[in-house]
């Protein structure tokens, strides 16, 4: 594998720290290529400002039209150039980060909504100039894994849990920013607990991550529905026939056939 | 009201810029005071870092803790203060910003990450120290709510819309951040398609915004479950018989009393 490895986290001596060094140093072990965006380390920009795109602050900034407009033209900023072919390089993205108000770290968010823009993540492409996302996203062909950590017990998180599902919590990365871009996104690696690990849990989440982190080649992506599967009507709304009265974000995972409730 | 008006967009001639210009005249022209956390426009800083808290780099930085400490010992940094004294001098907090990849623009994620903390929106409180959250957090008493502009068409954020349930989507900021902290938490005012807005859509939503705020003492709250009002187990679990079978997100709404399917 080529990995590109994303980490968010302000302190290398904490749980995070520990984890990403172990995994790497796992992969690498086996022979795996990891290149590392330490966002922090790296003191990265997270907001999104004209500048980043080459946009003239005379004009009127809209966002989406001129990230793709300065990516075409090659006026984006070294920084986020710098990015885009870390991830041309990749095959596998790993997005490591502590789970902070139900989401990510403010300096990750930031670097999906620079990096991760119309024109090179997503879009319009082809002759017939289809719209390619969900499934179909410029960044098809590649794997990505979310590795989190989270402060509350596993029950917090569980399906009836009080923080809501983590599945669902982390369904805004994992299937509209992740999948939307066509990566094949594997289940996330889970640390509940995090802020009262021993170093015996911690040895125990390494030897985990280890593991999941070398089975990504034959790891089952989590099985969202594709925007051109099938399973959408033409205004990208599920078929009546699909998993008929079911209005959770469970509804857009193909396992959910059911025909009444919540998947 | 005394409102607190936090707005995150980079461009001050958008879509945006304008509704948040059209809401402020509105408010203050009824009598109710405006302040504003023009976030582009101050330059906020939205990356935690151990300076905010006044933590020494020399010690390991666990970020929860270090923010308690830097908020009981008064050395939290200008800029967080600023916000929470505005905080508290509110009843109410508007919360405005475009949907970027389905979640809050970086620079507002880390408003909240950084202003937010334990200690000040949510913690231990009392000689019996119970934890206070999920509608008895630090700030109840207050109203808040989200505005939220949204470049696809509604039926993309519809029930079964691709994009997700746009009120699942915003459960983090709605339910996990602010609900958190104790805030009644109004329905969003949503303005889908907003990338393809004519002067006319945008004199529209202006209007329908203005009578959304107008009305904030007369509207009804977001019925979420509280953490102490009898629906969850002890380990914060949903009691067997609350929503009985219902996994989504939607099960943490009073509302949701279905014996099976999602709510």
């Amino acid at each position: 594998m080529n990995v590109l490895w994303i980490l968010a986290h302000p302190e290398p001596r904490s749980l995070n720290g520990f984890l990403a060094g172990e995994g790497q140093r796992a992969l690498r072990a086996e022979g795996h290529e990891v290149e590392v965006s330490d966002l922090y380390a790296m003191g990265w920009n997270p907001v999104v400002d004209a500048a980043g795109y080459g946009h003239d602050p005379a004009e009127r900034f809209q966002v989406a039209a001129a990230a793709k407009r300065g990516y075409g033209s090659g006026a984006l900023s070294a920084d986020i150039r710098g990015e885009q072919e870390k991830i041309d390089r990749a095959d596998t993205i790993v997005v490591q980060f502590p789970l902070w108000w139900f989401g990510l770290p403010a300096i990750l968010k930031g670097w999906f909504d620079r990096v991760w823009h119309q024109g090179y993540a997503y879009g319009l492409r082809g002759p017939g100039g289809e719209w390619l996302g969900y499934g179909d996203g410029f960044l098809a062909g590649k794997r990505a894994m979310a590795v989190v950590t989270m402060g509350g017990p596993a029950w917090f998180y569980g399906e009836r849990g009080i923080h809501g599902s983590v599945g669902e919590l982390l369904f805004p990365l994992q299937h509209g920013t992740l999948f939307y871009a066509g990566a094949e996104v594997l289940p996330p690696v889970l640390f509940p607990g995090a802020d009262r690990f021993t170093p015996e849990d911690a040895g125990n989440a390494a030897k985990e991550l280890r593991e999941r982190l070398l089975a990504i080649p034959d790891t089952e992506p989590i099985p969202y529905r594709k925007q051109n599967g099938g399973d959408y009507d033409e205004r990208f709304v599920l078929r009546p026939d699909v998993a008929p009265g079911s209005t959770g974000l469970g509804a857009h995972l193909i396992t959910c056939t059911t025909t009444r409730g919540s998947c």
